[in-house]
C-alpha cells in the first residue's frame, strides 16, 4: 500500500520501475500489483503520465514507456556523452575480437550497462541488456570498481554479495579477494563463471583525465577458451582509448551552434505556443 | 510562473525539458529561469528529484540528468527494442557507404532520432543527436512519414512548417508537395539543403509486419555528390532488413529467462529491503 503522504515523485519512480526486463507492456492492473498502489491511484497516476507522454497507451490498452520520457532522459544524460565517445572504440573492439562487448558503470552495488554490442561469432551466453543491472560482485566491471574505485564502493560490494547462481559464484568477501588482488596487479579484472558457468568476463577501467574510474569496458568469452588470455591487451587498449577520448576538447563550431539554435526554434519544443503534450 | 494547481508531473517534465542540447549541467537558478518556477519551488523539486536519482548533483553543485532516470527510461522503452534490432543493420549500412547514418521516428511534427552513427569519412555537416529533434518538414525522415504515414501526420507537418533556415528550405505545403510525390513514387525521400545548404538527406521507411511505418532509416550525404544516387539502393535495403528483423520471433530461452530472474534477485532492485535511492 502507498504510504500516506508518499510523494508523487516516489510513486512515479515505482511505476516506472514496474517495467522490468522482458515486460515492455503492462496493464494498469499489473502496474497496481507491482507497485502495491490501489487501482484508483494507479489509474490516475498512469493517466497523467500518459498525458505528458512519459508513458504511452498501446492499441490494446496496455501501458509502455513513452517516447518523451526516453527523449528527456537520453538527450542530456552524462551517460550518453560517455557512450557516444566510447561507441566507435567499442565497435572497433568487437570487430577485432568478435566477442560480446559492453560499457558499464557502478550504481550502488550493481553494474548498469550503458552499451552492449553482441556478436553472432561468440558462443558465450549473455543476459546483459542496455540499461540493465547485474550485481557488481558477479561481474568483471564490478571487480574493476572494487579494485580501482573509492574504498566505500569495494566495501559496499563486499557487504552485499547476493546468493550465488552458479557453483563458482562468490559467496563471501574472501571469494572476491583473489580476484580483486589480481585485478590490482594486472590492471584487468577476469571473472569466471559467476553469472553463467561457461562464461568468463574480462574488464578494464576507463579513467577520466583526473585518473578517476568513470566506466569500464568488458567483454564476455567462452570460459577456458584461449581467447581469455589473448583478448586482454585489446580490452585494456580500448578502455585506455575511451579515457583519452573523454579528455579531448569538444570544439563547438559557433556556426553549427547557431544552426542548431535556429533549427530547434522550429521544433515543437522550441514553440511554447504549441505544447508537446497536445500533439496530433 | 507555475500555474496554481499545476501538477507535480507537469513541473517534473518542465525541469527535465530545461536540459537542452549542449547544456548537460545546469544550476538550480538556471532551471528556475528556464522553467519559470519560483526559486524556492525549483529548489524543492530538484532536491526531491535528486533524492530519487532522477537528477544528480555534480561536485560543483550543478544539476544533471541522473543515471536512474536514464535506466528507467531506456530499459523497457519500445524505442530501444527497435534500436537494438536495427543497430547491426545500421552499422552495416554505415560501413558499406561511409556516410552519417540515422534511425528516427515521428513525434507530432518533429522527427526524434533513436540512433545516430557518424563517420569521419563524410564531409556532410550534421547537427543530429541521439534523442534530438528536428522539424519533420526539414528532414527526409519527416517526408517518409508524410508520404507513407497516416494522413493526419502529413496534415500536421504541412500545417506547421517552421521558418526556413536555408535558402532552399520549404516555406509552404506547396514546397513539400513535389518531395512527397517523388517519395511516394520512388519509395525513398530525398531532401536537399533544408537544414544545411550543402547537405542532402535520404530516407526509406521501416515497416512492421502489418506494413505500418514504425521508423525510417536516413543518411546524410554531400549535396550534389554522386553518392546521392548511388546510395539509394543501400538505404532502401537497410530499411527493409530492419523491418524484417522486427518481424522475427524473439524465442526466449526459458533457461536464460530463469537465469535472468535469479541474477536479478541479487541486484539492488531485486531487494525491496535495500531501496535504490539510499545507495552508498
Amino acid at each position: 500500500m502507498a504510504e500516506p503522504g508518499e510523494s508523487v515523485i516516489s510513486r512515479v519512480v515505482r511505476v516506472l520501475a514496474a517495467f522490468r526486463g522482458g515486460e515492455a507492456e503492462l496493464t494498469v492492473a499489473a502496474i497496481a500489483r507491482a507497485t502495491d498502489l490501489p487501482m484508483a491511484s494507479a489509474h490516475r497516476l498512469v493517466g497523467e503520465l500518459v498525458r505528458w507522454q512519459l508513458l504511452e497507451r498501446t492499441a490494446n490498452r496496455r501501458i509502455r514507456v513513452g517516447l518523451r520520457l526516453w527523449e528527456l532522459a537520453v538527450r542530456n544524460s552524462p551517460q550518453m556523452v560517455l557512450r557516444d565517445r566510447a561507441l566507435p572504440i567499442l565497435e572497433g573492439l568487437r570487430a577485432a575480437i568478435r566477442q560480446h562487448t559492453q560499457l558499464g558503470v557502478i550504481s550502488g552495488t550493481d553494474v548498469v550497462y550503458l552499451e552492449n554490442l553482441s556478436t553472432r561469432h561468440s558462443p558465450a551466453v549473455t543476459i546483459i541488456k542496455v540499461a540493465g543491472r547485474l550485481p557488481a560482485a558477479f561481474t568483471s566491471i564490478g571487480m574493476v570498481y572494487a579494485a580501482f574505485g573509492p574504498p566505500e564502493v569495494r566495501a559496499a560490494i563486499e557487504e552485499t554479495i547476493p546468493t550465488a547462481v552458479t557453483a563458482d559464484g562468490p559467496r563471501s568477501p574472501a571469494d572476491l579477494l583473489p580476484v580483486i588482488n589480481r585485478t590490482r596487479s594486472t590492471g584487468v579484472a577476469v571473472v569466471e563463471g559467476s553469472v553463467h558457468t561457461d562464461v568468463t568476463g574480462i574488464s578494464a577501467p576507463v579513467r577520466d583525465p583526473d585518473g578517476d574510474v568513470v566506466a569500464a569496458v568488458s567483454i564476455l568469452v567462452e570460459r577456458g577458451s584461449p581467447m581469455v588470455e589473448s583478448t586482454i591487451p585489446a580490452v585494456r587498449a580500448a578502455a585506455h582509448a575511451i579515457g583519452r577520448a573523454l579528455g579531448e576538447e569538444t570544439t563547438r563550431d559557433p556556426q553549427l551552434a547557431l544552426l542548431e539554435y535556429m533549427v530547434r526554434q522550429g521544433t515543437a519544443e522550441g514553440h511554447p505556443a504549441a505544447p508537446l503534450h497536445t500533439g496530433p
